[in-house]
């Protein structure tokens, strides 16, 4: 990662806060008086002995500690909330909502959050979708299920227009649960507000289930989505090993970050190769992928092999174009290699049972686990904090095990990716045996 | 279901019964010298009463009961049994297994069951596939894991090579664990077998993930399936109703009959629209199944579709041919769905996000459910009984709650099917709330 | 089972029906005209051949087959139901209460249906629980969770008092979902509204996770309780091998029948000890069940047995007297045999690791698995044929695979137990390797 | 935590390393070279600022990093390994074993490698238990099952006898899975092994359910125990609102610290008590627990409270004396609370549906979820990374992300407790609404 700035990590701040946290009477009875950060609390962003000499004295890279303040920037009563998801699917939407909700009633008395449909075209008047109004009653059971209680919807839409409707609606805080593309339309929103001089917070909670926001520990349904490729993965397997020169191959999300093939990979045990859009490989070559597949069916009857989303671009024709969401429309990888293997079969005569699973919407779509709903939940609660107190511009995070605030405009600079010298690749390698490079 | 015949539920037994069974001993020690059933046992094939008296005193088509017999025809210690997984996977396939060794084993004493390998091919030499020894231990396991341990194929064999080859492994018994292609096959090495002279029991356990196998209760590993199918549907009800417009295809297994359709729209409750090959219906009408869905989405703002794999065969011009077990090829109604689904759409200018889902695979490879686990011990079970004493042509099923012998040519000679006017559909139209007719 | 007389299986009819049923216009726009059944559809009790032969001649004893009627006896706008709930919780009891609102709501029309609250005691004014107004909306999602949406309570209460607060609510058809003590208090209802010239109808759909009511194919729930008891028998397996002298000890449901502990035993494949009330055994003697548990352990290292709570009645010398269901209170056979155990290995100086598990509440309150929700809904829409027809004092049942009526007499005349000589404890002696008797 | 000093981070290690790491070929071969790490690599204990910059200067305190060292002290094809499982049960142990198994063999060539049977007791030959000889295959499956394929015990067992029996099997590198208990143990096998001046390296793999470690991210099987802990959650939750007055009431795992019982309660959000170790409170006061619960089963009609083992000891007049593993023993809480529940309820003529739960062992015995896999076979590769280095008295642990060395004596210094001022507990009151202090 590119060396850090101050400038990188200036959380903005709405302005003085003046009220009293309605924290500090609820902390204050429960004996809780220390549980207020100042923004002065900070973590290392790089916390190795290594750097720390490398600076000389210098200042390090620091990112703000995130959790309730003990003044904050609106009035209570007077503040109205507004989540938004957008984007694709993923675990744990609804116990982000959920905790957002409850954390501003019950904590802060908020008593106005309306849920915008269908994401960033419900900030859009012409669009015709009522928000709806949410409320701790209205959103108790929403967690037992998978989806966003809201809808969902891809691609920007005219920030002046969703300025506009956010101040029709009298929102002073929009919270915007959704990935990098989502997180830059917040900032546009917020750059709008500015310039309007509308006292807006835009709070953001990064969603990606590619597990690709840079200086997140992990985002959230991420570890939901892994367990739920192993099933996929274990089907893949028991195909394979039922049938004679018996292939299975499964195509798993990652656009740009191969994280859930490899985690799934390495937690299955079962897989013999996995392809990711950061490891460059050939096909066709000697030791290509096709080759070395034949090899390994030949010698053991069966092999699994796992292929991320965005892996082998190169190889692609694709439809070319871009979804509404802005990302670049790949051919289907997964669907492409189903067909060079059995060509590469049927050109040697030899039999192949090969199963393709695309498990993606059966991932995407399943409630959050234990973990990852108690992890949404503190994402939800820290959001909430930043926004009360003024915050804005920013999304919560989890770095190195503390719960901090960092800049969209860092987060949406870079992306984190599978270092392909790094160990998690070298635990697959390890794990599956293939080789470090097929040419 | 057609008049049944004496002659078509006549079961073969290869001779007379000389040698007192294991269990005679092992059976008078427990107690149990009633747990014995002679061949005279039988069950009614209609238990209603207007056919009783439709009769006028004739005596009613009855299935003979299977069970253990006082006496065998094969002497356990000189008998060597075999046992062939054919056809796609199924869950229990692995649980029947081990209960025919089992049973095999510690009850009857047999001491040598080869496990053929991949199927019928295993059967011919000329493949190489070395049979496994199963034993109690190397079974032990298996059942934790889907799939089948010996492996599959599709598609029959040269009669006379299988039986030759049965001849040279010493082979008394097989049992065969496949489809009505497979019992087919099964049939046509008892007839090559009889020809020779050869004193060869084939005894079959069927084997249908889509439950169409006449006269059985339900097939083993349809539950299972049908549980599993469930949660596919889910994904595709929560996908559709995070977006506005969003449609959920999920394309179910069912070459000829619907039920896993059936039951897993009924046991969802999320389902909109069930389509299936028993019942015709029209896409493109005014009141056909696009502008039915069309209106659906338009009112609800999501739908949620479930398409058999062999339904609207009349409106596929598929690749054509058959597969390699003779099962005639069809274009792939899911995708041919989704495109037409889309088409109509654009063509009204209405925007759509549409999901489709196929989890063929992940069902197929599941382990099976603990009360599919029991039906399968039980069926195999009662293959080994039933192939110990000398009964051959037949599969074991269970009909009307108890368990019988079926003769091959009976099972194989037509297909169980949703009945249009009957109560699983009656139950698909209440609980989908589609019309009766497409058109 | 009892020889039948044509007087047990009578059901009675509230009288003559005159309404044309909803379900015939439906039904006929459907093309469904066939679909409704008449009173004379009936079918066999006993299927077996040799049953037949020894009648003689005589009519053989059958069930009246449940199903639409194209005449009914309650006008659906001016009928009003009310559901009860009674007994422990059962996986399912939100499907049946779903499958009645429904039905009546959808198919016939009606449009009142009280949920009583918690039981009995929800039809006796002076506890005060008001009860909900069910409609198709409030009901829609309660099929997603376990146990019972209108509270429960364990025994009787005074039918007079129950009678006049039904014709307070103006209830004309009581459906009772319960155990058979439940049942006769829904037949004690009906006696008295009888006496009363009251036109209540009483439906029963028999609720026993046990498994033993008389001729019923399977009670509703007991699969998914079979399942959730083999998740605990694998947790008393794991403990028990990874333990030296390690002994894993389950006590499963099953006051006077010992489906559960039989079934779930055979599907796990892992125990080796097996009691139920139906076989008699001693822990003592030198054949005993402690002495067999002891060499067992010295000889594998590890054993696993499972109880079933009302198994080794005559051990114990309990607390004595009821519970309020009328249930006789036992002492925990468990909790004693664990006692048991630990003292005899404790006399011969061996070291025991003994897990006890008592997974009961875990199994009763999860939701229903597919084929039981399918299950459950067929057995609720028959309970509203039966009552929109006029019958009365019957539950609601499945036999040989046809959904029937059967008077409540009946099935509370007696319970369904393990055959100590029948299949199913045979497999049980198969699968665990347990002798025949403990002695 | 105490502040920490060199000494107290100091690792141990056996000598000089003059082998060349087989990885060093290998991780060439594929371009890895930068794999490798120093015993310089280190990350700081404290990253928070303010605590830089209270050290004025001073080296802040460190953890030596993880990983793969160029040189190493054992050769490999000389050395011999032993892995020992001791304590309870905790999901991921056959993981932990699977990957000390693999990357020996796989990444070292190690080929010999003990699996001690039933913990320390296998380390002492008059216990008799036979080593198994581990391969790759023979643990290949046994991540599919919870417990451990070694067999476990509790207690410690005299060093000298453990390090004689090491000595016969010519062991050089032992293996501790086990908690703190066990690590004490594996610290005197340690310091034996340094009197005689015998080459052995003591790595520990620290195994608690409890997450209880102190400087560890989280434990193994930690976060698959909070997942199993829920599902009893749930039923408890579903128990209690159907019935009437129902308390649904759950004993949970954790002896001294109560992170189970919080992160379980927080992620099922139908909490309303969570009672831990680390919090005192009063039950009978009139703020007490029993008064508390009363008026919200009054209030609400039912009631959820998590208990923690080792909670209320002051209330417990137990048993006295400790376990085997010197675990002071509790009377259990679960049972007191129960009754004194009871009794309250029925001193005050209220009814009372109270169902208990105790699920430990349906906890403790479940296999890894797909995370914890991963997180063990992390762990298991650093332990065999540090052992083959010839570092010994450590554990392996995870810090703020980064794999660790901890020495053993630093880790058995204290235990992780949950802070009753911090943000678990706090969570815990916003999810529950339970008071701060019960008095």
């Amino acid at each position: 990662m590119k060396e850090l700035t101050p400038a990188d990590l200036t959380v903005r701040n709405l302005g003085e806060r003046t009220i009293v946290s309605p924290l500090e009477i609820q902390f204050g009875e429960m004996g809780y008086e220390h549980a207020f950060f100042s923004d002065d609390s900070r973590v290392l962003v790089d916390h190795s002995l290594s750097h720390l000499k490398n600076l000389n004295g210098a200042e390090p890279a620091c990112f703000e500690v995130a959790g309730p303040r003990r003044k904050i920037y609106f009035h209570p009563r007077k503040t109205t909330g507004a989540i938004v998801t957008c984007g694709g699917l993923c675990p744990g939407l609804n116990d982000v909502i959920r905790a957002i909700v409850n954390q501003s009633f019950y904590r802060y008395g908020v008593r106005r959050i309306f849920g915008i449909r269908y994401g960033f075209e419900g900030l859009v008047e012409s669009y015709g979708h009522q928000p709806y109004n949410l409320t701790p009653e209205s959103v108790s059971n929403i967690h037992s299920f998978g989806g966003t209680r809201l809808g969902s919807s891809r691609g920007p839409q005219d920030p002046a227009k969703m300025v506009d409707y956010l101040s029709d609606l009298g929102v002073n805080i929009l919270y915007v649960i959704g990935g990098d593309g989502s997180q830059r339309g917040a900032l546009a929103i917020e750059q709008e507000a500015i310039r309007r001089g509308m006292e807006l917070a835009v709070v953001g909670v990064p969603k990606t289930i590619d597990n690709d926001m840079i200086y997140m520990d992990k985002s959230f349904g991420y570890e939901t989505a892994c367990a739920a490729a192993v099933t996929a993965i274990n089907a893949a397997h028991t195909e394979a090993r039922s049938a004679r020169n018996g292939v299975g191959l499964v195509r798993l999300m990652g656009r740009h970050s191969g994280f859930i093939a490899c985690s799934a990979s390495i937690a299955s045990g079962d897989v013999n190769c996995v392809l990711i859009p950061e490891v460059p490989f050939e096909l066709d070559g000697e030791h290509g992928v096709l080759a070395n597949l034949y090899e390994r069916v030949m010698r053991r009857g069966h092999s699994v092999i796992i292929v991320a989303e965005g892996a082998g671009e190169h190889l692609m024709t694709g439809p070319g174009g871009a979804d509404a969401s802005g990302n670049k429309k790949l051919g289907d990888i997964g669907v492409f290699l189903k067909g060079k293997i059995e060509e590469y079969f049927r050109s040697r005569e030899t039999e192949l049972t090969l199963k393709y699973i695309d498990p993606s919407y059966m991932i995407r779509s399943v409630p959050a686990s234990p973990q990852d709903r108690i992890y949404c939940m503190r994402l939800g609660q820290a959001a909430v904090h930043a926004a009360m107190a003024g915050k804005t511009g920013i999304v919560v995070g989890r770095w190195h095990s503390t719960y901090v605030h960092l800049p969209i405009s860092l987060v949406t600079s870079a992306r984190k990716q599978v270092d392909p010298k790094g160990d998690i690749w070298l635990s697959v390698l390890e794990s599956t045996g293939q080789p470090a490079r097929f040419y």
